[in-house]
């Protein structure tokens, strides 16, 4: 239905897309100041990303990890909130294109971030299985025991080895997190829930194209996790890439096949663009450029924030890293700035102060790089879980996700082992026995 | 695909189709016994129904309620899982015919429940919503939000307020709970959360065909719960049924008219009875009939406990309610009489010990009838809430859902508001912006 979002105009209004790391940052920044903010997104919640392989694997609930948008923003007078898709924005009549309707702004920030990126290859898109979204853990938490539940009752031995060979491709910290947690649930989980199958016959692959894991991170943290990976029983191959993925046998670049039903794309994210933006202002990996005052390139009120935008500079050529404090710095700093702007004040440039990285690996591993400190172990499992539960938003969740998270320390468990709807590639349709 | 499940044929086997209250207490009953136990469900987890209304209305989480089977059982040896349909029975051949093969049995246990009954009305089976598993109760949810939403959106008036008017049909415990959690919703959590309605613009209806809410309960259980329902606003009416709807607007048997897109639908249930059974073993409301010993009529391996049998007797001319304890009590029966009947020894005829009912009324009220005694309001919700908790399988969940109820309790929020799959009624496919 065609709809102007009426509002009051004595203020100025921002419009947001995307309610993202950045994009909350920046509309909480903003409480009590002299704007109206118009804040869209396609799902009514923030996913909170960092945690979407432990809802793959069964080890939190889907609803722990998503913060409703309305309730985060309950309190925040000059806040409004839809739920649309942005289809494209129209800088010269300053309104975005969203499916329920044409919506003005009188500043515009892009914090849509990235998606994921198959580099074009459409068969394996079609074949493998993404996790940027809660709907596609949830597909992906399915499809692993569905797949394990038929290993149970196919007789051909072929087929059953494929339903049990899981392929993870990408040794970022996504595919990093996403095998150990796949080894871990065949360590410790499968043996008692399937007692029929010979636990042997799973196998757990990570594929990574560079020669090392975790390449963003230091040379310590990429040889340890490799060290902790291996020692858990994945299988890490280095130096090689995936050709081809037919949903059946997977072929890599030195030639071998593997025989799989469970192929788990982690290699790639490309930013989440808005159709309109000239084709120059796009970088590499479908990014919007911006200055260092995350305004695009060309643009006078258009801003872009986060996993989206690149900032082009001597020391970032390529932008900064696509993670979540980039993006909440840069909300932060541009609500100032937007302010500047509106006062016809200087502007301060961004500046991104990197407070380090982590990976887990495993129940109670992970690497951290901080600053020139590195360490590794069961330390560095609780400096991460301090970190992620600080940063949820909202205490109840927080108290969710710790209550399962302590329950799965000390029973070595994982609790949502669930096929809620069943996952069905050929048809994506609602399976019948889904009911 | 065509499958024996083959076993070591020393025990008789024993294949319980349905992993619900009935099925599950019969299975854990067996343990240590000289039986070999074949579970068979549509759901690889248990649904603690009885919170599904919580779910719908986003104040716990789907997991907290669902129990993987094989978890609940990985420490009882005999004892396999198999996720499955089952479609029919042959008595003469003792086979199940089911999605992944024909299973032989000796001893034939029918523990499916029921299914919600809509008494033929088709056009009605289409348009509104039944709320028995999850994935139903999930799509309720999202309804609701994605209405909500909507209602912020259109123009017309009478599309806004049939978006904004629910009518939940039923008025036992499951509708009660229902509107009243709606009512709840209404009153301490939409105004944060949608600002711009006029929250006197939400309407929540409760329709029931005979004279009285609660109709198994006592005159005071039915009498308070009207009560408390009309205190929180909701519009009660009795005498009263449903004659039609098309989507739009529901027709009462007064003639009166709601314009509505929100019908939730509790009003009746039907037995989920297996094919294969001669028809005259099937009752009233698609129930199988059983004697003293839960046997099916006219036949000797087959049994059926829970909802879906109806044990007819002077004290109960139409079965036992469908109830949880009537499950629970009739597994824990057949578990010894099952044992009996191996051994040529005398069975015990079942015989049920009602210890109560109580129904929720909103946030902090219950209505409870235990033998003579007689209490509601704020102490009942209390009995309710340490009841429910006690019955929850495993104490993770346990502790999940009394954090969630705490949390409620304390803060008068929802947590769990979302729309993870949107839901579309036209197609039955994924929206494309469920992703």
């Amino acid at each position: 239905m065609e709809q102007q979002t009426t509002y009051s105009s004595k203020f100025p209004r921002i419009v947001i897309v995307g309610g993202g790391f950045g994009g909350i940052e920046l509309a909480k920044r903003l409480k009590n100041k002299e704007v109206d903010i118009l804040m869209l997104d396609r799902h009514n919640y923030h996913t909170f990303q960092p945690l979407l392989y432990q809802v793959a694997t069964g080890g939190l609930e889907a609803d722990s990890i998503a913060f409703p948008l309305r309730k985060i923003f309950k309190n925040q007078n000059n806040f409004t909130f839809r739920v649309t898709n942005v289809d494209a924005v129209d800088p010269s009549r300053k309104v975005v294109i969203t499916s329920i309707g044409e919506i003005s702004y009188d500043y515009l920030i892009i914090a849509t971030g990235s998606d994921t990126n198959f580099f074009g290859q459409k068969e394996i898109e079609h074949f493998s299985m993404a996790m940027k979204t809660i709907p596609e853990a949830l597909n992906l938490r399915s499809m692993i025991l569905q797949n394990l539940e038929e290993a149970l009752v196919v007789t051909d031995i072929v087929e059953k080895r494929s339903l049990l060979n899981f392929v993870v491709v990408g040794g970022g910290p996504t595919g990093v997190e996403l095998s150990g947690s796949l080894a871990e649930l065949k360590k410790h989980v499968l043996p008692k829930d399937y007692p029929e199958l010979s636990i042997e016959d799973i196998n757990v692959y990570l594929i990574e194209g560079s020669d090392e894991l975790l390449g963003v991170m230091s040379d310590q943290a990429s040889s340890k996790s490799r060290l902790f990976l291996e020692e858990m029983g994945v299988n890490v191959y280095t130096n090689l890439r995936v050709e081809a993925y037919d949903g059946n046998v997977i072929k890599l670049s030195d030639g071998r096949e593997i025989h799989t039903k469970n192929v788990l794309w982690s290699a790639g994210v490309k930013g989440a663009v808005l159709e309109g933006l000239p084709p120059e202002t796009i970088a590499r990996g479908n990014r919007v450029i911006v200055d260092e005052f995350n305004r695009v390139e060309g643009q006078e009120y258009i801003f872009a924030i986060g996993d989206v935008a690149a900032q082009i500079t001597e020391e970032t050529p390529n932008g900064h890293p696509g993670v979540a404090p980039v993006a909440i710095q840069q909300g932060t700093q541009l609500a100032k700035n937007i302010i500047r702007f509106m006062n016809n004040e200087q502007p301060e440039a961004f500046k991104y102060f990197d407070k380090g990285s982590m990976a887990t690996v495993g129940r109670n591993k992970a690497v951290v790089d901080i600053g020139k400190i590195r360490f590794q172990g069961i330390f560095a499992w609780f400096v991460w879980m301090f970190v992620h539960l600080m940063s949820l938003v909202g205490f109840r969740n927080k108290l969710v996700t710790f209550v399962n998270w302590v329950w799965s320390y000390f029973s070595y468990d994982r609790g949502t082992r669930l096929i809620i709807r069943r996952f069905s590639r050929e048809s994506m349709t609602e399976d019948p026995m889904a009911k």
